[in-house]
Protein backbone atom coordinates (compact mmCIF):
# COMPACT_ATOMS: atom_id res chain seq x y z
CA UNK A 1 0.00 0.00 0.00
CA UNK A 2 1.15 3.62 -0.71
CA UNK A 3 -0.22 6.23 1.51
CA UNK A 4 0.24 10.15 0.16
CA UNK A 5 0.72 12.59 2.71
CA UNK A 6 1.31 16.36 3.61
CA UNK A 7 4.56 16.98 3.88
CA UNK A 8 6.73 20.06 5.02
CA UNK A 9 9.68 21.14 3.47
CA UNK A 10 11.59 18.24 4.88
CA UNK A 11 9.72 15.29 3.16
CA UNK A 12 9.70 13.94 6.52
CA UNK A 13 8.16 16.29 8.50
CA UNK A 14 4.47 15.00 8.00
CA UNK A 15 2.21 16.94 9.70
CA UNK A 16 -1.76 16.76 8.57
CA UNK A 17 -4.00 15.65 11.10
CA UNK A 18 -6.23 13.66 9.05
CA UNK A 19 -2.85 11.95 7.15
CA UNK A 20 -1.72 11.12 11.18
CA UNK A 21 -5.38 9.59 11.92
CA UNK A 22 -4.63 6.87 8.88
CA UNK A 23 -0.64 6.26 9.60
CA UNK A 24 -2.49 5.54 13.66
CA UNK A 25 -4.78 3.29 11.90
CA UNK A 26 -2.38 1.34 10.03
CA UNK A 27 -0.03 0.85 12.97
CA UNK A 28 -2.83 -0.19 14.98
CA UNK A 29 -3.92 -2.58 12.27
CA UNK A 30 -0.01 -4.01 12.24
CA UNK A 31 0.00 -2.77 8.61
CA UNK A 32 2.71 -0.38 6.28
CA UNK A 33 2.03 1.95 3.87
CA UNK A 34 4.92 3.39 1.62
CA UNK A 35 4.65 7.29 2.54
CA UNK A 36 4.74 9.56 -0.71
CA UNK A 37 5.12 13.46 0.59
CA UNK A 38 2.88 14.92 -1.39
CA UNK A 39 2.85 18.86 -1.02
CA UNK A 40 -0.18 21.71 -1.81
CA UNK A 41 1.02 22.34 -4.87
CA UNK A 42 1.00 19.52 -6.18
CA UNK A 43 -2.83 19.12 -5.96
CA UNK A 44 -4.49 16.99 -6.83
CA UNK A 45 -2.91 14.03 -5.64
CA UNK A 46 -3.86 11.42 -7.65
CA UNK A 47 -7.37 12.87 -10.08
CA UNK A 48 -9.58 13.19 -9.22
CA UNK A 49 -8.58 13.73 -5.38
CA UNK A 50 -7.62 17.10 -4.40
CA UNK A 51 -6.49 16.24 -0.78
CA UNK A 52 -4.89 13.78 1.09
CA UNK A 53 -4.83 11.35 2.75
CA UNK A 54 -4.90 8.79 -0.35
CA UNK A 55 -4.21 5.32 0.25
CA UNK A 56 -3.29 3.02 -2.90
CA UNK A 57 -4.22 -0.05 -2.55
CA UNK A 58 -3.40 -2.29 -5.12
CA UNK A 59 -6.21 -1.04 -7.79
CA UNK A 60 -8.08 0.60 -5.29
CA UNK A 61 -7.69 3.86 -4.50
CA UNK A 62 -9.50 5.57 -1.20
CA UNK A 63 -9.49 9.36 -0.12
CA UNK A 64 -10.95 10.73 2.74
CA UNK A 65 -9.56 9.75 6.70
CA UNK A 66 -12.77 8.55 7.38
CA UNK A 67 -13.31 6.50 4.89
CA UNK A 68 -9.88 5.10 4.81
CA UNK A 69 -10.44 4.45 8.68
CA UNK A 70 -13.23 2.49 7.33
CA UNK A 71 -11.76 0.75 4.55
CA UNK A 72 -9.56 -0.77 6.36
CA UNK A 73 -11.87 -1.68 9.13
CA UNK A 74 -13.82 -3.90 6.19
CA UNK A 75 -10.52 -5.29 4.21
CA UNK A 76 -8.78 -6.13 7.48
CA UNK A 77 -11.21 -7.56 9.54
CA UNK A 78 -8.81 -10.14 11.36
CA UNK A 79 -6.45 -7.58 12.50
CA UNK A 80 -7.09 -5.49 15.78
CA UNK A 81 -10.37 -3.42 15.28
CA UNK A 82 -10.08 0.84 14.68
CA UNK A 83 -14.14 1.12 16.23
CA UNK A 84 -15.27 -2.23 18.17
CA UNK A 85 -19.32 -3.56 17.60
CA UNK A 86 -21.88 -0.80 17.46
CA UNK A 87 -22.04 1.73 18.20
CA UNK A 88 -18.49 2.33 18.58
CA UNK A 89 -18.08 3.10 14.99
CA UNK A 90 -20.71 5.78 15.55
CA UNK A 91 -19.68 7.80 18.72
CA UNK A 92 -16.29 7.52 17.06
CA UNK A 93 -17.58 9.28 14.56
CA UNK A 94 -18.54 11.98 17.07
CA UNK A 95 -15.16 12.16 19.03
CA UNK A 96 -14.26 13.15 15.26
CA UNK A 97 -17.04 15.39 14.71
CA UNK A 98 -16.00 17.41 17.64
CA UNK A 99 -12.29 17.53 17.10
CA UNK A 100 -13.49 18.79 13.40
CA UNK A 101 -15.82 21.47 14.16
CA UNK A 102 -14.57 22.81 17.87
CA UNK A 103 -10.93 21.59 18.83
CA UNK A 104 -8.95 22.08 15.95
CA UNK A 105 -10.59 25.52 14.91
CA UNK A 106 -9.23 26.54 17.99
CA UNK A 107 -5.83 25.30 17.90
CA UNK A 108 -5.50 26.73 14.34
CA UNK A 109 -5.85 30.15 16.12
CA UNK A 110 -2.62 29.50 18.34
CA UNK A 111 -0.63 27.91 15.29
CA UNK A 112 -1.56 28.32 11.95
CA UNK A 113 1.25 31.15 11.44
CA UNK A 114 3.68 28.73 12.68
CA UNK A 115 2.78 26.36 9.64
CA UNK A 116 4.84 28.79 7.52
CA UNK A 117 8.28 27.79 8.72
CA UNK A 118 7.47 24.17 8.03
CA UNK A 119 6.28 24.60 4.89
CA UNK A 120 8.24 23.64 1.25
CA UNK A 121 9.07 26.83 -0.23
CA UNK A 122 6.36 26.26 -3.08
CA UNK A 123 3.18 26.13 -0.78
CA UNK A 124 3.66 29.03 1.54
CA UNK A 125 2.02 31.50 -1.17
CA UNK A 126 -1.05 28.96 -1.55
CA UNK A 127 -1.03 28.51 2.26
CA UNK A 128 -1.24 31.91 3.25
CA UNK A 129 -3.52 33.61 0.88
CA UNK A 130 -6.21 30.37 0.99
CA UNK A 131 -5.81 30.90 5.28
CA UNK A 132 -5.97 34.28 5.62
CA UNK A 133 -9.00 34.41 3.55
CA UNK A 134 -10.58 32.10 5.86
CA UNK A 135 -9.74 33.99 8.69
CA UNK A 136 -10.12 37.63 7.53
CA UNK A 137 -7.32 38.89 8.88
CA UNK A 138 -3.10 38.01 8.56
CA UNK A 139 -1.96 34.41 10.01
CA UNK A 140 0.00 36.51 12.28
CA UNK A 141 -2.92 38.22 13.67
CA UNK A 142 -4.67 35.31 14.15
CA UNK A 143 -2.27 34.12 16.42
CA UNK A 144 -1.00 37.50 18.13
CA UNK A 145 -3.06 36.73 21.78
CA UNK A 146 -2.32 33.42 21.89
CA UNK A 147 -0.55 33.14 25.72
CA UNK A 148 -4.34 34.11 26.80
CA UNK A 149 -6.02 32.34 23.79
CA UNK A 150 -4.53 29.13 24.96
CA UNK A 151 -7.06 29.15 28.21
CA UNK A 152 -9.89 28.74 25.77
CA UNK A 153 -8.65 25.87 24.15
CA UNK A 154 -7.96 24.29 27.28
CA UNK A 155 -11.57 24.97 28.28
CA UNK A 156 -13.01 23.10 25.82
CA UNK A 157 -10.42 20.31 26.03
CA UNK A 158 -12.46 19.58 29.74
CA UNK A 159 -14.69 16.86 28.46
CA UNK A 160 -11.32 15.01 27.31
CA UNK A 161 -9.70 15.99 30.29
CA UNK A 162 -11.97 14.35 32.83
CA UNK A 163 -12.11 10.87 30.76
CA UNK A 164 -7.88 10.66 30.81
CA UNK A 165 -8.12 11.50 34.36
CA UNK A 166 -9.66 8.22 35.17
CA UNK A 167 -8.21 6.14 32.84
CA UNK A 168 -5.06 5.71 30.20
CA UNK A 169 -6.80 6.20 26.82
CA UNK A 170 -9.84 7.82 25.67
CA UNK A 171 -11.28 4.24 24.40
CA UNK A 172 -10.48 2.71 28.01
CA UNK A 173 -7.31 0.63 28.86
CA UNK A 174 -5.99 0.35 25.43
CA UNK A 175 -6.46 3.15 22.62
CA UNK A 176 -8.90 2.76 19.23
CA UNK A 177 -9.34 4.99 16.68
CA UNK A 178 -11.06 7.73 18.37
CA UNK A 179 -7.62 7.97 19.92
CA UNK A 180 -5.72 8.45 17.19
CA UNK A 181 -8.39 10.78 15.41
CA UNK A 182 -7.32 13.05 18.71
CA UNK A 183 -4.16 12.65 18.79
CA UNK A 184 -3.96 13.43 15.37
CA UNK A 185 -4.63 16.78 15.67
CA UNK A 186 -2.01 17.24 18.65
CA UNK A 187 0.47 15.72 16.08
CA UNK A 188 -0.43 18.34 13.77
CA UNK A 189 0.17 21.05 16.60
CA UNK A 190 3.50 19.23 17.41
CA UNK A 191 5.04 19.41 13.82
CA UNK A 192 4.56 22.41 12.66
CA UNK A 193 4.79 25.00 16.62
CA UNK A 194 6.58 25.02 19.39
CA UNK A 195 3.96 26.49 21.02
CA UNK A 196 2.87 24.67 24.39
CA UNK A 197 -0.72 23.83 23.94
CA UNK A 198 -0.96 22.13 27.69
CA UNK A 199 0.15 22.53 30.82
CA UNK A 200 2.66 19.73 31.89
CA UNK A 201 0.49 18.60 34.60
CA UNK A 202 -2.79 18.52 31.94
CA UNK A 203 -3.63 14.30 32.20
CA UNK A 204 -4.30 14.73 28.49
CA UNK A 205 -0.41 15.69 28.24
CA UNK A 206 0.41 12.09 29.84
CA UNK A 207 -1.99 10.75 27.57
CA UNK A 208 -0.20 12.25 24.51
CA UNK A 209 3.31 10.85 25.56
CA UNK A 210 1.78 7.57 25.93
CA UNK A 211 0.07 8.20 22.48
CA UNK A 212 3.79 8.95 21.08
CA UNK A 213 5.42 5.72 22.51
CA UNK A 214 2.80 3.90 20.76
CA UNK A 215 3.88 1.54 17.98
CA UNK A 216 7.64 2.13 19.01
CA UNK A 217 7.14 5.41 18.92
CA UNK A 218 6.28 6.23 15.18
CA UNK A 219 4.45 9.58 15.92
CA UNK A 220 7.80 10.40 18.27
CA UNK A 221 9.98 10.07 15.16
CA UNK A 222 9.12 12.37 12.69
CA UNK A 223 10.64 16.05 12.50
CA UNK A 224 8.79 18.02 15.09
CA UNK A 225 9.17 20.19 18.41
CA UNK A 226 9.32 19.30 21.66
CA UNK B 1 -38.12 -0.67 41.62
CA UNK B 2 -38.53 2.66 42.77
CA UNK B 3 -36.93 5.70 41.50
CA UNK B 4 -36.01 8.68 43.26
CA UNK B 5 -36.30 11.63 40.96
CA UNK B 6 -36.22 15.57 40.99
CA UNK B 7 -39.63 17.30 40.95
CA UNK B 8 -40.90 20.38 40.73
CA UNK B 9 -43.97 22.24 42.54
CA UNK B 10 -45.61 19.83 40.03
CA UNK B 11 -44.83 16.55 40.95
CA UNK B 12 -45.08 15.57 37.87
CA UNK B 13 -42.54 18.22 36.66
CA UNK B 14 -39.57 15.68 36.47
CA UNK B 15 -36.78 18.01 35.29
CA UNK B 16 -33.54 16.57 36.33
CA UNK B 17 -31.24 16.05 33.47
CA UNK B 18 -29.73 13.22 35.16
CA UNK B 19 -32.91 11.19 35.89
CA UNK B 20 -33.76 11.88 32.30
CA UNK B 21 -31.00 9.65 31.45
CA UNK B 22 -31.99 6.93 33.70
CA UNK B 23 -35.60 6.93 33.02
CA UNK B 24 -35.03 6.35 29.00
CA UNK B 25 -32.19 4.13 30.25
CA UNK B 26 -35.20 1.92 31.82
CA UNK B 27 -37.55 2.31 29.37
CA UNK B 28 -34.62 1.25 26.79
CA UNK B 29 -34.47 -1.74 28.94
CA UNK B 30 -37.96 -2.53 29.25
CA UNK B 31 -38.12 -1.82 32.74
CA UNK B 32 -40.47 0.49 35.09
CA UNK B 33 -40.00 1.94 38.21
CA UNK B 34 -42.19 3.89 40.58
CA UNK B 35 -41.30 7.57 40.77
CA UNK B 36 -40.52 8.97 44.15
CA UNK B 37 -40.88 12.74 44.14
CA UNK B 38 -37.96 14.27 45.32
CA UNK B 39 -37.08 17.80 46.39
CA UNK B 40 -33.76 19.97 47.73
CA UNK B 41 -35.54 20.53 50.77
CA UNK B 42 -35.67 16.74 50.83
CA UNK B 43 -31.84 15.66 51.47
CA UNK B 44 -30.48 13.44 51.95
CA UNK B 45 -33.48 11.37 49.91
CA UNK B 46 -32.04 8.24 51.04
CA UNK B 47 -28.98 8.08 53.63
CA UNK B 48 -25.86 8.31 52.96
CA UNK B 49 -26.92 10.07 48.96
CA UNK B 50 -27.55 13.40 48.80
CA UNK B 51 -28.49 13.91 45.66
CA UNK B 52 -31.28 11.69 42.89
CA UNK B 53 -31.63 9.76 41.09
CA UNK B 54 -31.47 7.19 43.04
CA UNK B 55 -32.81 3.51 41.97
CA UNK B 56 -34.15 1.55 44.85
CA UNK B 57 -34.17 -2.33 43.57
CA UNK B 58 -35.37 -4.75 46.80
CA UNK B 59 -32.44 -4.18 48.84
CA UNK B 60 -29.89 -2.46 46.76
CA UNK B 61 -29.53 1.52 46.23
CA UNK B 62 -27.46 2.67 43.54
CA UNK B 63 -26.94 6.28 43.00
CA UNK B 64 -25.77 8.03 40.25
CA UNK B 65 -26.99 8.55 36.68
CA UNK B 66 -23.58 6.67 35.45
CA UNK B 67 -23.81 4.55 37.63
CA UNK B 68 -27.34 3.83 37.94
CA UNK B 69 -26.91 2.95 33.86
CA UNK B 70 -23.68 0.49 34.41
CA UNK B 71 -26.37 -1.45 37.52
CA UNK B 72 -28.84 -1.80 34.59
CA UNK B 73 -26.79 -2.76 32.22
CA UNK B 74 -25.45 -5.68 34.20
CA UNK B 75 -28.45 -6.88 36.21
CA UNK B 76 -30.46 -7.08 32.74
CA UNK B 77 -27.58 -8.07 30.23
CA UNK B 78 -30.34 -9.78 28.25
CA UNK B 79 -32.56 -6.68 27.78
CA UNK B 80 -30.88 -4.13 24.99
CA UNK B 81 -27.67 -2.83 25.74
CA UNK B 82 -27.31 1.15 26.44
CA UNK B 83 -23.67 0.85 25.85
CA UNK B 84 -22.55 -1.96 23.33
CA UNK B 85 -19.37 -3.94 23.57
CA UNK B 86 -16.08 -1.81 24.16
CA UNK B 87 -15.47 0.66 23.45
CA UNK B 88 -18.79 1.74 23.69
CA UNK B 89 -19.48 2.29 27.27
CA UNK B 90 -15.82 4.59 27.08
CA UNK B 91 -17.32 6.41 24.62
CA UNK B 92 -20.40 7.12 25.74
CA UNK B 93 -18.57 8.39 28.77
CA UNK B 94 -17.12 11.05 26.27
CA UNK B 95 -20.57 12.14 25.45
CA UNK B 96 -21.75 12.46 28.83
CA UNK B 97 -18.29 14.23 29.88
CA UNK B 98 -19.41 17.01 26.95
CA UNK B 99 -22.84 17.11 27.82
CA UNK B 100 -21.93 17.77 31.85
CA UNK B 101 -18.68 20.03 31.20
CA UNK B 102 -19.52 22.27 27.67
CA UNK B 103 -23.14 21.53 26.89
CA UNK B 104 -24.95 22.06 30.34
CA UNK B 105 -22.87 25.29 31.89
CA UNK B 106 -23.10 27.10 28.53
CA UNK B 107 -27.25 25.60 28.65
CA UNK B 108 -27.47 26.57 32.49
CA UNK B 109 -26.55 30.18 31.25
CA UNK B 110 -29.46 30.60 29.12
CA UNK B 111 -32.65 29.17 31.39
CA UNK B 112 -31.15 28.65 35.25
CA UNK B 113 -33.67 31.83 36.21
CA UNK B 114 -36.49 29.93 34.72
CA UNK B 115 -36.31 27.38 36.80
CA UNK B 116 -37.66 29.29 39.71
CA UNK B 117 -40.61 29.18 38.68
CA UNK B 118 -41.33 25.57 38.67
CA UNK B 119 -39.83 24.62 41.83
CA UNK B 120 -41.50 23.40 44.98
CA UNK B 121 -41.70 26.58 46.95
CA UNK B 122 -39.67 25.11 49.68
CA UNK B 123 -37.26 24.96 47.29
CA UNK B 124 -36.61 28.41 45.91
CA UNK B 125 -34.61 29.94 48.34
CA UNK B 126 -32.06 27.50 48.63
CA UNK B 127 -31.82 27.07 44.86
CA UNK B 128 -31.19 30.67 44.34
CA UNK B 129 -28.87 31.15 47.28
CA UNK B 130 -26.86 28.04 46.15
CA UNK B 131 -26.41 28.76 42.58
CA UNK B 132 -26.16 32.48 43.04
CA UNK B 133 -23.31 31.47 44.74
CA UNK B 134 -21.53 29.48 41.98
CA UNK B 135 -22.19 31.74 39.38
CA UNK B 136 -21.37 34.95 41.55
CA UNK B 137 -24.40 36.92 40.31
CA UNK B 138 -28.37 37.23 40.48
CA UNK B 139 -29.63 34.47 38.35
CA UNK B 140 -31.33 37.03 36.31
CA UNK B 141 -28.16 38.73 35.79
CA UNK B 142 -27.16 35.11 34.01
CA UNK B 143 -29.88 34.76 31.54
CA UNK B 144 -29.92 38.42 30.97
CA UNK B 145 -28.24 38.41 27.59
CA UNK B 146 -29.42 35.04 26.78
CA UNK B 147 -30.71 36.32 23.00
CA UNK B 148 -27.17 36.68 21.94
CA UNK B 149 -25.51 34.11 24.81
CA UNK B 150 -27.97 31.37 22.52
CA UNK B 151 -25.65 31.27 19.47
CA UNK B 152 -22.34 30.20 21.85
CA UNK B 153 -24.25 27.53 23.24
CA UNK B 154 -25.51 26.50 19.14
CA UNK B 155 -21.75 26.97 18.30
CA UNK B 156 -20.91 24.61 20.99
CA UNK B 157 -23.24 22.33 19.58
CA UNK B 158 -22.00 22.02 16.04
CA UNK B 159 -20.27 18.19 16.61
CA UNK B 160 -23.59 16.67 17.84
CA UNK B 161 -25.01 18.74 14.46
CA UNK B 162 -22.63 17.69 11.97
CA UNK B 163 -23.54 13.82 12.95
CA UNK B 164 -27.15 14.63 13.54
CA UNK B 165 -27.40 15.50 10.03
CA UNK B 166 -26.34 11.88 8.50
CA UNK B 167 -28.15 9.71 10.83
CA UNK B 168 -31.52 10.17 12.75
CA UNK B 169 -29.67 9.21 16.37
CA UNK B 170 -26.34 9.90 17.94
CA UNK B 171 -25.70 6.26 17.95
CA UNK B 172 -26.79 5.29 14.19
CA UNK B 173 -30.30 4.50 13.26
CA UNK B 174 -31.86 3.82 16.41
CA UNK B 175 -30.83 5.45 19.76
CA UNK B 176 -28.45 4.29 22.52
CA UNK B 177 -27.75 5.70 26.07
CA UNK B 178 -25.26 8.63 24.52
CA UNK B 179 -28.31 9.82 22.90
CA UNK B 180 -30.43 9.72 26.35
CA UNK B 181 -27.64 11.26 28.41
CA UNK B 182 -27.85 14.03 25.42
CA UNK B 183 -31.30 14.38 25.49
CA UNK B 184 -31.20 14.79 28.99
CA UNK B 185 -29.98 18.27 29.23
CA UNK B 186 -33.02 19.09 26.38
CA UNK B 187 -35.81 17.48 28.56
CA UNK B 188 -34.25 19.34 31.26
CA UNK B 189 -34.56 22.68 29.67
CA UNK B 190 -38.08 21.37 27.88
CA UNK B 191 -39.51 21.14 31.90
CA UNK B 192 -38.25 24.31 33.16
CA UNK B 193 -38.08 27.25 30.42
CA UNK B 194 -40.05 28.22 27.31
CA UNK B 195 -36.83 29.54 26.34
CA UNK B 196 -35.84 28.42 22.82
CA UNK B 197 -32.49 26.59 22.11
CA UNK B 198 -32.21 25.51 19.03
CA UNK B 199 -33.46 27.02 15.44
CA UNK B 200 -36.40 24.98 14.23
CA UNK B 201 -34.39 23.80 11.68
CA UNK B 202 -31.67 22.50 13.24
CA UNK B 203 -31.22 18.89 12.90
CA UNK B 204 -30.57 18.60 16.56
CA UNK B 205 -34.16 19.71 16.47
CA UNK B 206 -35.69 16.98 14.66
CA UNK B 207 -33.53 14.42 16.67
CA UNK B 208 -35.02 15.89 19.81
CA UNK B 209 -38.25 15.44 18.24
CA UNK B 210 -37.45 12.00 17.83
CA UNK B 211 -36.06 11.09 21.42
CA UNK B 212 -39.79 12.56 22.52
CA UNK B 213 -41.45 10.03 20.51
CA UNK B 214 -39.55 7.17 22.26
CA UNK B 215 -41.47 4.84 24.20
CA UNK B 216 -45.17 5.63 23.44
CA UNK B 217 -43.85 9.73 23.75
CA UNK B 218 -42.98 9.15 27.01
CA UNK B 219 -40.60 12.07 27.70
CA UNK B 220 -43.43 14.48 25.72
CA UNK B 221 -46.21 13.52 28.62
CA UNK B 222 -44.66 15.10 31.47
CA UNK B 223 -45.47 19.00 32.37
CA UNK B 224 -43.07 21.35 30.10
CA UNK B 225 -42.85 23.98 27.54
CA UNK B 226 -43.03 23.37 24.68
Amino acid sequence: MKLYELAGADPARLFSPYCWRVRMALAAKGLRAETIPWRFVDKPAITPHKTVPVLVDGETVVADSWTIAEYLEDRFPDRPSLFGPPPGKQLTRFVAAFVDVTLFPAMSRLIVADILQVLHPGDVQYFRTSREARFGMTLEQVQANRESGVEELRKLLRPVRLMLREQPFLCGAAPMHADSILFGAFQWARCVSPFRLLAPDDPIEAWRQRMLDLHGGMARKVPAFD
